[in-house]
């Protein structure tokens, strides 16, 4: 097996720079754009040909070294009774949204295995289909951006709902968070059961918070989801954007890998984050929209400020954008494979 | 004059720490929103009487050590050849976007004092209306932040289309931010002209750009305008928010106060900022919505930041929310101060 991605989890020395792009499978693939004609984004999700099927369309397309399951965060929220939908244009909306207490309260932890079954079928195939060409990331959201999502109703700018209940109501924020943790620990957990041989955390929202604020509300929450997948032995990857000055708290809650933003240069990142773990990132991925010269000078740019040490996982700093070439995320994979090899 | 706000920006002693509000006037006041009921944002902007009214209706209301001209980042945008209008619910919708060359070729510079001559009406009134209680604020955008509106045609959530003109196009996008970098220097200089005592450059989403790309896109641009503007002497101040890995690179662009958001802690920013320039903030303004004991304590650990050395300007780390209650904006300034003097 390529196990690239896997060894530079763990910090050990390897052959080229592993490479793969969050988002990697989505609708900036026309092969996927395709299958989005005759189906929802839901439909994929829930059907374990289909999503297999989008998983694979990379692994097929570039030269990545590991495949993420696909999938979507706000899966676990419709078992706990969170209902959802995802509209044309708009992303998801949450409705009625999480505001009070009583709501919270409602929520019920799942069986994964029964609630999600389709997940864990859609990880059975593909560890079969991929015969251990590359590895298999399975993922899930983190309490923050999880409950920012239901609370807010759907993407926010401010997250002004989220905080005035972590603030008003902090007993009550603290039981939707532990009970985020609690499920989302369950879910990772029949994940690594199923097969995932890697789990990411994303915490795509965190950087709304203060220091301060991320280490009463988020830290000891997610650190919970951290504690609980540690005795499984799978590597771990904790994600966040715009998390410069969150990264020693993010480090302390969890992960053997440390998601960075382009927001910091990688050096600097990887000093916050301790060189006893590994770090992931962190190109911009408007970069892939730009001329070519540019988005390979700035690949080698990061490449350069992690100077060939051990434990450099090669990402986009948040996810692929829809309106990227294809072409472009191939020479890029590419790129960095020869600059490292 | 209580002219603590001045003296904070010249690094003088005070006899307490100035406080004011991004976003003062607005509408989490009763007195702006009955207003807002018979006017639309654009004309109370283009109405010196009406723009005049709500720029003193936090002065009257809230114990804040200084005005800021009520007016909008954009009007400077329709006599540069850029429409634009407020749409309800959704915010400034610029309509056609920027997008091309030649788009960026028609545009022109215009003379404020005629175009913009309500704005600088405006000014004089409130000096008269002021007399001398507090000093006068004005304001503009910085060229990303209006680069940025222009081409997304709106907010946006990844300023994709902004990026992918600075990087596929930077001939066109360095003709553009120094079209709106001439035009924001000659607009503020007409501001100073015309009364106001001291200018706040607002380059509100900066944080979205690596500090290399800051360096090669932004900084150029921004330093011009506070190039132009200090013969006049008159204090300037320099905004962002999500900028902790930018602050030395934003000092360096210039501005007398470097203005910060609570995603970093005051004193860790100061020491980027640098101790020979005062600095502005930086509450969450969320924390206006949660219990008063908590807007206190954090309001409390920025003064304890700021260790009283001369300098520090308490604001929030970006603009007052729509839904705050005015009293708490009022028990927060009163707090400054008590504990402060």
């Amino acid at each position: 097996m390529n196990d690239r991605f896997l060894r530079a989890c763990r910090l050990e020395p390897v052959d080229a720079t592993p490479v793969w792009f969050m988002r990697q499978a989505g609708r900036y693939m026309p092969a996927y754009r395709a299958l989005r004609e005759r189906h929802t984004l839901l439909e994929i999700c829930r059907q374990p040909e289909l999503a297999a099927e989008v998983t694979l369309q990379p692994i097929d397309a570039i030269d990545v070294d590991a495949a993420i399951l696909f999938s979507d965060l706000l899966l676990p929220l419709e078992p706990m009774g969170i209902p959802f939908d995802f509209v044309k244009g708009e992303g998801p909306v949450i409705d009625p949204p999480l505001r009070s207490v009583e709501q919270i309260d409602r929520l019920r932890r799942f069986e994964p295995r029964e609630s999600l079954a389709h997940v864990l079928d859609t990880i059975r195939l593909l560890r079969t289909r991929l015969a251990d060409r590359v590895p298999l990331i399975g993922f899930a959201g983190a309490p923050f951006t999880l409950a920012s999502y239901a609370i807010e109703g759907g993407p926010s700018s401010n997250y002004a709902r989220t905080k005035a209940l972590m603030y008003g109501e902090p007993d009550a924020w603290h039981q939707l968070a532990d009970t985020f943790a609690t499920v989302v620990a369950d879910y990772l957990t029949a994940q690594i059961e199923a097969g995932v041989q890697a789990v990411q955390v994303f915490d795509s929202w965190v950087g709304a918070l203060s220091p301060r604020d991320y280490r009463e509300f988020a830290l000891p929450h997610t650190q919970k989801i951290f504690e609980t997948l540690r005795p499984f032995g799978v590597p771990t990857l904790h994600f966040g954007t715009g998390t410069a000055t969150l990264l020693p708290a993010m480090r302390e809650a969890g992960g053997d890998v440390i998601g960075l933003d382009w927001r910091i240069p990688l050096d600097t990142g990887w000093e916050l984050v301790g060189e006893d773990r590994a770090v992931q990132g962190n190109l911009d991925p408007t970069l892939l929209l730009g001329p070519v010269e540019r988005m390979l000078r700035g690949a080698y740019d990061v490449l350069q400020r992690a100077r060939g040490r051990p434990g450099h996982i090669f990402n986009l700093g948040h996810g692929i954008l829809p309106s990227t070439d294809l072409e472009r995320v191939r020479t890029l994979a590419q790129f960095v494979h020869q600059q490292t090899a």
